[in-house]
């Protein structure tokens, strides 16, 4: 049996093509079919996209109950041409499910700055509205319709007890970021049958997103289109969610965690120009948000990156970029590890260069996933972070992409 | 004639070999006859080299009269032993110069995390002072002495009138970013025989820096050992400049950003893995902050760098890139302009994309200058600023090292 958003309580959706792409799924469509809980997180880029506008304003009452996304044109740089198709998406498929157009968000991605070909998908959502289906192909026509450069659909569903009642979560994402990266928005979509208010849901989310999404990096960029939605229907039955104190808040947030995580680790996954994973932990600092400084400094690095391409356990450049983050630390205090994770070897201890078997380091720094963990000594918090390398192939992908 | 700074009066200086490198020379002495009025910026990095903990106190009263530096290990990370180094160069520069020894500036760069040198560096120091000499020869082997990984030295010298009298202005630099980069400190040691208050010269140098070093970006880490460094030791005998309102400071103001942006240019065109200088400009911003803010954030896009390498006048990108600076504008205003400098080509009017001739803008895109301008119609603040591109070679280069 295949799990997917499809297992979730009353979430029907589809994928479909319609053309704006030659060959691959371009529309998606997710349903639930009582109003649910919503939340979001937006780019944070100052040019935005026509869809991210729209969604932002019909997400502001903590409602929605449809989601409608195409890929292939991403509908940013479009002007009034542009705005007219996002809610023109909006007018069909509110007009098709019979729901109210403020509970529909709106989301895309692909080329920016083309003609949003507004007649094209206005005729696939009228078409394959009523392919709505709780079937777990629909659920894999689904994942599949958001992607544009991704060479594989990301998917996650979770099943546990909450409240005593059964629960479940499914989500979609797409993103690589490595190739063709003005198409390479981020987009995850997660709905989950739990009932919680929509203001409790809002600040879970932005502080999963805090630790997923915002965590993890591949070049740096964030695109017009970005956008992160969850949706809680409620049918799963349990007491609704309303503040930490209830019992389920916890178990909910974790699971809601584990998901964008799970989501955005397939991501930096993805890409053709990325021949590692590596992680970044920051241990024992003084408060998350400079651990979080320091992993986002680290993992942003340009000659990080490229070290770890090269096998390279190259600590001046992470102490070097860790110095960079704008944050206080005192590098004499500090310990670093780099390599397997598991078997991860100390560089430093105390700010002082270890004696390093270079063959041994060479060929732990061949695996494809690496582990990169510096201890500050210096409080208890911690944050966690996932990037991939700087390749070759990454700036040749890069460079003859023409627009 | 060569020009350098021994045609600064009352400068002599010297470049020598100690055996820190193998081959090349690896020490430099530059002495006014005179306390000069000294100021100076220093890396912002969290990690400070030990020379440069030194260099801040001595340089904190504003005077200074001789500056040493060597090359090849940066003293950086070295704990203790590389504090007592640094403290050794100073003590020694102080007695053969007879001098007090806070009017001596330290300056290391090279490896991070090895032991340092000292008896070696404080042998050449002790042999080398007594070739000080304001002979041609010495200027270029001084600014020889400061290169680690650069590919030719970089020098500047202005002649101009202050005052009815004639003054002069000399300056060296090292960096090239593009490889080995925890050995690519950027350094810059400017002197010149002007009159001015170290307090003036201390907001002068501040001014410059920003307009000149902290506007290149070849892969946005700096080092724990940067310093840019001006001594201005009076001789020319113009009235000192202590305010805005006297005579010569705008003159002087403008030659001072002159030579600090000859030598930043000069930086970002060295580095084998570079293919192209970048210039980007945006004009027409409410204010300089904005204006200097958007260029960084185009010009430090990985994103950016590898559509110039690929001469792909890749808009979306550029305009991604500024919406990521974190300042608003409104890119439905806005013009931008890419290609050869004279001949650049409008490829966004009012935030709409223009018809491009895609074989002119390959042809001009090969060229090695390449000029992005970007006018916000908002404004009459402007900020220019200087990057090379994102090539293969960089990642070869970068990954192939090791530590």
């Amino acid at each position: 049996m295949i799990n997917n958003i499809t297992n979730v309580k009353g979430i029907s959706c589809w994928g479909a093509h319609t053309g704006v792409k030659s060959m691959r799924r371009d529309l998606a469509i997710i349903y639930s079919e009582v109003p649910a809980s919503a939340a979001a997180t937006f780019t944070q880029n100052e040019v935005v996209a026509e869809p991210v506008k729209v969604s932002k304003r019909h997400i502001a009452d903590g409602k929605a109950q449809a989601i409608v996304i195409n890929a292939g044109n991403a509908n940013a740089c479009t002007g009034e041409q542009g705005r007219q198709g996002a809610e023109a998406m909006v007018d069909a498929m509110a007009e098709e499910l019979g729901i109210d157009r403020e509970l529909v968000l709106v989301a895309s991605t692909g080329l920016i700055g083309k003609e949003f070909p507004t007649d094209e998908i206005v005729a696939g959502i009228r078409e394959n509205v009523k392919k709505l289906s709780n079937k777990a192909n629909a659920g894999s026509f689904t994942a599949n319709a958001i992607l544009t450069t991704d060479t594989y659909a990301k998917e996650g569903f979770i099943e546990f007890e909450l409240d005593g009642k059964k629960a479940a979560m499914g989500g979609i994402a797409k993103g690589s970021g490595m190739i063709h990266p003005n198409m390479a928005t981020m987009l995850a979509f997660v709905v989950t049958d739990v009932a919680v208010s929509a203001e409790m849901l809002n600040k879970m989310v932005k502080e999963a997103v805090n630790k997923s999404f915002n965590m993890i990096t591949v070049d740096g960029d964030t695109s017009t289109n970005d956008m992160v939605v969850v949706l809680a229907n409620g049918l799963a039955g349990n007491e609704e969610i309303t503040s930490k104190e209830d019992p389920g808040y916890a178990e909910f947030r974790d699971k809601l965690e584990e998901m964008l995580i799970h989501l955005a680790k397939l991501i930096v996954s993805d890409g053709e120009g990325a021949s590692k994973f590596v992680e970044y932990r920051v241990v024992n600092a003084p408060d998350e948000i400079t651990a979080r400084k320091l992993v986002r400094s680290i993992s942003d690095s340009t000659l990080v990156k490229a070290a770890m391409y090269g096998r390279d356990p190259n600590w001046g450049r992470i102490i070097c970029a860790a110095g960079n983050s704008g944050v206080p630390f005192n590098y004499e205090d500090v310990d670093l590890y780099i390599g397997k994770e598991g078997t991860e070897v100390k560089v430093l201890e105390g700010g002082k260069p270890q004696e390093l078997d270079r063959n041994y380091m060479k060929k732990i720094l061949r695996e494809s996933h690496i582990f990169i963990h510096l201890d500050l000594k210096n409080g208890d918090a911690e944050a966690v972070g996932w990037g991939a390398d700087l390749t070759t192939d990454y700036v040749v992908f890069n460079s003859v992409y023409t627009t």
